[in-house]
C-alpha cells in the first residue's frame, strides 16, 4: 500500500474537482480516505479538503496522482519536479509528463514556475538558470533539453466555473443540441464581440480569431464575414486553401463551387471558377498583390489586407493550386497558428473539424472558444479531443453569420 | 418469350423517360426492341417512340410493363382496365394495383377516366356506372367495391421537367447538401410564397399548407411562423401534440422546453411549463376556447383561431397530454390530414421527420414540396420514401423562418 | 428572505448530488450556507450535509426547494405532502408536482408512501385510506382524485453511481460517440442479456424488452432478432405497423421495401411487397391467424407468436394498412407500452427515435436501458427528453444485431 | 447565332447522354437541333445522334460545347486541340482546359493521343514531338509546358452503364442510405476483392488500396484490417499520422485514444499512450526501424513492414508528433498518394473525409471506388466533389470490417 497526502482548495464542490478526485481515485483502481474537510460555508467561501490517496504500488499510486493534478488536485509538502534531459532531437526521455491545456505550474529549485503558452498533448521544458518553463511539442523538443518526468512538482489550474450570471460563457452549458434559440444565442455572441473590439481598439491586447472553412463561402456568409473584418471585430483568421479560394472566386465570379451566390443557380463554366481564382493570385504573386495590382476588390481575404489583419492559410492533401499564401508544410503551419491564437481572447470556429480541432490542440483553455457548426458531431469531437471549452451551437454557417452581423450593426448604431 | 408492344410520347429524353424503359427493362430481366422512334427536332417538340417489351413469361411481361407504366410508358391498343370485387372490407383482391402519386387514368368501358385524389401506395377503386375513379387507402376498401388489378387500362403521368427557367422549382435540383447559398434560396421561396398568397387572395384557391415540428418553437422560429400565418401565407397547419404545447408554452411562459426564448437561458421550473401549457388548455376546453376566454394571446395557435387556419393536430405515442384538439386515433389523423392538404398549391415542411413523410404518403406529387431540416436524413427519408417532387433545404429551421419573414417582408412593403 | 433546511444523504459528492445542489441554488438566484458537514471518510462510508436554503420569495424558495428535491436532496423535518381535489377530469389542479421517471416517495399523514410506476412529465395521485400513491398521466385524473401539489413530502432517489466496477452500465459513460471499440461493447450487452435471461429463466422476472424499428429489416438485422427471440431472450416487442410490415413482407417474399435481403438487389415488382403483406394479414385476421394459417413461417413477429412474446403495435400517421394488431389509438397504446416495459430489467431500443422517446417517457429510470442508432442525434434526443440512464451505442443496427447474436451463441455453446 | 455540330455515340440513351446534352444546352441557355438520330435496336445496338447545338455568342457557344464535351459529346470534323505556353511557372494562359476524371483524348496535328494519368481540375500539357499528353496539376506547370485552351479536339469518355448484371458497381446506385442490407452488400465487396486479389497474384498488376482513418482503430476495426494485410487483400494504404499512430498505440498498449480495445474500457494513463506510441517510433527511426528492432509486433502498419505493402501517411496541422514516415509537406504527400493510387484496381476509402476527398481528387474514374462512413455527408460531400463513381455504404467502420474480414475468410476457406 503507497500512499501520499494531497490537498484540494477553492470551490471543489461545485467545479465538480472533489467528485472527480473520488471518482478518478476509485475508477483507477485506488482508494481514498478523508483527513480534513472543511467546506466553504457560503457561497463566496472556498473549501478545503486534505485526502489520503492509496494505491497499489507506487506506481500505481503515480499514475492516480498524475490523474488528480489533471483535474486540479495540488500535493502538499510538494517535491521539485523531476527533469530528465533529452538524448535525441525530438525523442522524450521516458515517463515524461503530457500536458494538459489549462495553465499549469511547475516546482523548480523550490519555486514555482509558470509554464508559458500551455497546450495540451506537449511537454514542460525547463530552463532552470533562467527560472522559466515553457510546453514543447514533441519535435520541437532538442537534445539537451530539461524534460519534465513523472508528476512530481506539477500544480493544474482548471477553469473554475464562475458564479457570476449572465455571461454567454456561463449560461450556456456545453449541451450539444441544435433545438435552440438560435437569436437569442446569436444576440449573445454579438455582446461578447462587442465587448471584446472595444477593449481591443483601446488596449490594442485579445481580439478575436476565425477559424474559418470554406462552407461559409458556399452557405452565403462570406459577405457578412467580410464586413466584420472591416469594422475591426477580427483581430486573426486561420483557415485552409479553400476558404481563400471560394472567397476570391465569389469576389472575382460571383459563385462559389460554381454556384451563383445571389442567385443560387448553377453558372455556365462555374465548375472552373476556383481553378481560375487560384490561378489569378499565382499570377498576381500572393493575394496583397492582388489586392495592390487591383485584382482582387472585395470578400474576406481582401478585407484582411486593407485593414491589416493577419491571416494563416494551412495547406492540405485536398488543396487545389495551392494559392502561394499557403503554408505547404503542416508543420510550419502549426507554429504560424499557434503564434496568432495565443494571445486572443475569444476564438470563433466557423465549419471546420480539421482546422477546428488543430487549433483548440494548439491554444490553451483560458481562451473562449464558439464551435459553429450544422453538424453536431463536429462540435462533440472537438470536444472529445479535449477543447472541453467550447460552446457548441448547432446551426447553419451562413445564416448565422448574416444574423450575427445583424446584432453586431444593432450593437453599432445604439451608440 | 412474352412480348407487348409500348409507346413513349413526349420530352421522354431530358424527362429521362427513355432512358429509365430501357434501364427498367433490362433490369429486370427483359428485353427490348425499337420499332420506330421520332426523335423532337426542337426543344419544343416531342418525341415518339414505339418499342417491343419481351419477357420469359406473362407473368414475368406484366410485372415489366407494370413498372415502366410507372415511369410514363403507355401500352396502345389498351385494353380495359381489369377489375376485381373486394370480399371482404379492407381486403384486397390477388394482383391489385398499387398506385403511384402521379395523376394517373383509368381506362373502363373504352373510355379513360381520370381517378380522384392521387396518392402513394393505395389502390383505385372504380364506379364503373358513374364514370368514375378514386384511390382509396387499403383500410376504406369495402366488400363490393371494383379494385383494378393487373396493368391493364392505366396510364401515368409523371411530372415532366419544365424547360420554362427562373423557378424555384426548377432551378434547384434535388442534389441534397447543406452547402448552399441559403439567403438566395430563402429569398426565392419567399417569392414563390408571395405569388401563391396573391393568387389565393383572388381566387380563394391553392395557398400553403405547414407541415412543423417543435423544433420550431425551440429554436426560436415560432414568432416568424405566427406572423406569417397573421400575414395570411399560411392555409393550413399539419402537426402534432409538441408543436401546439410549445407554441402555447412559450405564449404563456415565453420559454420553449423551459428554456427562455428571448435570453436562451433556462428558467426556474421551466420543465414543468409546457405540462402547464397542456393543462391549461383542457381546462379551457380546447385551444379556441383558450382564446375566446383570452387566455390565449399569441403564437402561431393563436393566430391560426384569430384567422380561421385551420389545423390538424395529429397524436403519436411521444404525446404528454394530449391538447384536446389531438386526433389520437391516427387513421382518423390521416384522413383528416389529407383533406386539409389536398387542395394546396406548396407544402412547406418544418423539422419534423414524422409529419413530413406522413404527409408526403398522402398528397399528389404536383403540389410543391419544400422540406427544411438541419438533419439531410430527413430530406433523403422523404425522398426515399416516394416523396421525390420534395426541395430540400438543409438549414437551422429557427433562422430560416426569421430570415423568410424578411424576405416575405421586404415583398410586402415593395408594394 | 425565506429559508428552509435541507438534508443531503449518501454518496453526495461522487454522485455530484452536492455540487448540483449548489450550482441548482445559485442557477435559480438562490443562496445557500452549509450547517452541517460529515464527510464519508472511506469509500464505503456516506456523506451527510446539513443546508440552508434560501430564496427573495416563499414561491421562489419553493421553486429552488423543487428542483433540489430532483436531483436528490431531502427535507427534515417534512411536512406531510399537500394535496389537492381535481375539480375536472384531466385537469390538474394549480401548482401540481410534476414527476421525474426516478424512484419517489411521498410523506402523507406523517408516513412515507413509496410512488408506484415512476414515469417522468406525470402527477402523484394519492390514496390517504388505502395509504396509496401512483403516478398518472393528465388524461387518467380523475374529478375527486388526490393530486400532489407544491413540493412537501416528497423524496426523490435518483439513481446513485455504483461503485462497484465491471458492469456495462458502469463502465460506459455517457458520451455519445461512433468512435468506440464496437466488438467490446457488443460483448458486454450480450453477457448482461445473457445474464438477465439466465434469471428470467428461474423466476419468471423481469426480462428484456426490444423497442424497435423497421430499420431492423431493411439494414438485415431481422434473422438475428428473430433468432434471440427463439432463443429466449426477448420479453416483449414494442413497434409500430412498419416493423411488423417489413419483418413479414421479407418472410414472405425475401425483401424489405422491395430490396432483396440475401442479395441486396431490388427485385422486380418489390415496392409492392410491403402492401402485399399487409394485406396476406388483413385477409388472415391478424399476426396469429397468420402463423396458424400456416401463411407465416418464419422473421421476428413469427417466433412472437411461437413463443409467446407479447408484442405491442402502436400505430402512426406513416402507417399504411395498418396490420389489424396495430393499436390505432395513440393514447390506448400507450397504456400497453407501459404495461409491457414497467417489470423489465433491460429495454434495448433499436433505430426508432419515435418509439424510443415514447418509451423512455413511460418508463422508470431504473430500468437499464440501452440505445442503438447510427444517427448519435438519437440517443442525444433520447437523453434530452429526460431518459438519461440511456447508453447509447451509435452503429449501424443490422451489423449489430448480427455481432450481437455471434456473441450470445458464443455464450450459449459455452455452457 | 452560333452554331456547331456535335456527334454522339455509344448507349446514349441508356447512360443518359443524350437526355444530359439535351439539358445542358437548354440550362446554359442554348438551343439544339437534332439532324440525325439512329436508335440502337437492340440492347446491345449503340445509338448514333448528330445535333447543331447553337449559342448567342462564340463565347457562348463554346462554353456549351466543352461542357457537352464533359458529358460525353464529340465534335465530329474536330480541329486539333488548340495549345498555348504557360509564360510562367505555375501560372496557366487564359482559357485553359480544366480537366475531369475521365479517360481523355486530344487531337494534335490530326491525332488522337490519350492523355496519360486523368485527375480532375488539372490541366493538359502536350508534348507535339514526343506526341505524349498528361494532366499536370497547376503547380506542376512550367514555364514553356504547352497547355490545351479551349475546348476543340478533346474528347471525353465518361464510364458507359454496363449491361451486364450481376457485379458490385452494377448493382449498387449511388443512393446514399444507411437502410441497406449490410451483410449482402458485405458479402458483395468481399467477392469483388477477393478477385482482384487472385488477378493481382497471378499477373503483379491492379490491386486494392485503403484510404483510412484512425476510427478505423477507435471502433475496433484494425486486427480485422492488418489481417487483410496480412491476406494479401491490400497492396497500398493511404492514410494520415492518426491511424498509424492509434494502430501503432493499440499494438503496444491494447488501446486507442486510451479506450481498450478488447474491453472497451478507459485505462489508468491512457491518454499518453498515443503519445508515447509516437515517441517509441521517434526514437526507433521510422516504424520499419521499430519493426526490425522488435518494438513493434503486430498491427496494420506492422503489417505492411512485414508483407512489403507500401503506405502513404500524409500530414496534417492536427497531427501530434507527427511520427517520421509522415510527409509533413502537403504537396509532396499528394505526389506520393498519387503514384500508389494510379494503377490501382479498387480503393476503400474508410471513415476519413479529408483523405477520401483528397485522393478522389487524384485519381480517375474507372477506378473501382467503395465509401464505408458512418456519416452519410462524407458519401455525399466526395460524389459533390466529383468522385461520382464512388459507391457509399452507410455503415460502423468497425463492425463493417469485423464482417469484411468473416466473408473473406469464408472464401479463402472455400478454395
Amino acid at each position: 500500500m503507497y500512499m501520499r497526502e494531497i490537498e484540494l482548495k477553492g470551490h471543489i464542490i461545485d467545479s465538480f474537482i472533489l467528485a472527480k478526485v473520488f471518482d478518478k481515485t476509485l475508477e483507477l483502481g485506488g482508494d481514498y480516505k478523508v483527513l480534513e474537510f472543511d467546506i466553504g460555508k457560503k457561497k463566496t467561501d472556498t473549501s478545503y479538503a486534505k485526502l489520503l490517496i492509496s494505491g497499489d504500488t507506487q506506481e500505481h499510486l503515480d499514475q492516480i496522482l498524475e490523474s488528480l493534478q489533471n483535474v486540479g488536485a495540488n500535493i502538499p509538502e510538494i517535491e521539485n519536479a523531476n527533469l530528465k534531459k533529452a538524448l535525441k532531437d525530438s525523442v522524450l526521455p521516458d515517463g515524461f509528463y503530457s500536458t494538459t491545456n489549462h495553465p499549469t505550474h511547475v516546482k523548480i529549485n523550490d519555486e514555482w514556475i509558470e509554464v508559458a503558452n500551455p497546450k495540451m498533448d506537449a511537454v514542460i521544458v525547463v530552463y532552470p538558470e533562467e527560472k522559466l518553463a515553457e510546453t514543447k511539442v514533441m519535435r520541437k523538443v532538442k537534445a539537451g533539453d530539461y524534460v519534465v518526468v513523472g508528476h512530481n512538482g506539477i500544480r493544474v489550474i482548471p477553469p473554475e466555473k464562475s458564479r457570476e450570471a449572465g455571461q454567454l460563457f456561463e449560461f450556456m452549458n456545453s449541451e450539444v443540441s441544435s433545438e435552440k434559440p438560435k437569436e437569442a444565442i446569436i444576440r449573445r455572441i454579438a455582446e461578447e464581440m462587442h465587448e471584446i473590439r472595444e477593449e481591443y481598439k483601446k488596449t490594442g491586447k485579445g481580439g478575436i480569431a476565425i477559424v474559418g472553412g470554406p462552407a461559409i463561402i458556399h452557405t452565403g456568409g462570406g459577405g457578412a464575414l467580410a464586413k466584420m473584418v472591416e469594422l475591426g471585430y477580427i483581430q486573426a483568421i486561420l483557415a485552409g486553401n479553400a476558404l481563400a479560394t471560394h472567397d476570391i472566386e465569389s469576389a472575382l465570379y460571383g459563385t462559389s463551387l460554381g454556384v451563383d451566390i445571389k442567385t443560387a443557380k448553377p453558372v455556365t463554366g462555374g465548375h472552373k471558377h476556383h481553378i481560375y481564382a487560384i490561378n489569378t493570385i499565382i499570377d498576381a504573386g500572393s493575394i496583397k498583390d492582388a489586392v495592390e495590382q487591383g485584382r482582387l476588390k472585395e470578400g474576406i481575404m481582401y478585407q484582411c489586407i486593407q485593414n491589416n489583419v493577419p491571416y494563416v492559410l494551412a495547406g492540405s492533401i485536398r488543396d487545389d493550386g495551392p494559392i502561394p499564401d499557403v503554408i505547404t508544410d503542416v508543420m510550419v503551419a502549426q507554429d504560424e497558428m499557434r503564434r496568432s491564437v495565443m494571445d486572443k481572447k475569444m476564438v470563433i470556429m466557423l465549419s471546420t473539424l480539421l482546422h477546428s480541432v488543430a487549433t483548440g490542440n494548439l491554444m490553451p483553455s483560458y481562451i473562449k472558444t464558439v464551435c459553429v457548426d450544422i453538424q453536431p458531431s463536429t462540435v462533440t469531437k472537438l470536444m472529445d479531443r479535449g477543447t472541453s471549452q467550447a460552446i457548441g451551437v448547432v446551426t447553419d454557417v451562413g445564416v448565422f453569420l448574416v444574423l450575427l452581423l445583424n446584432e453586431l450593426e444593432k450593437l453599432e448604431s445604439r451608440k
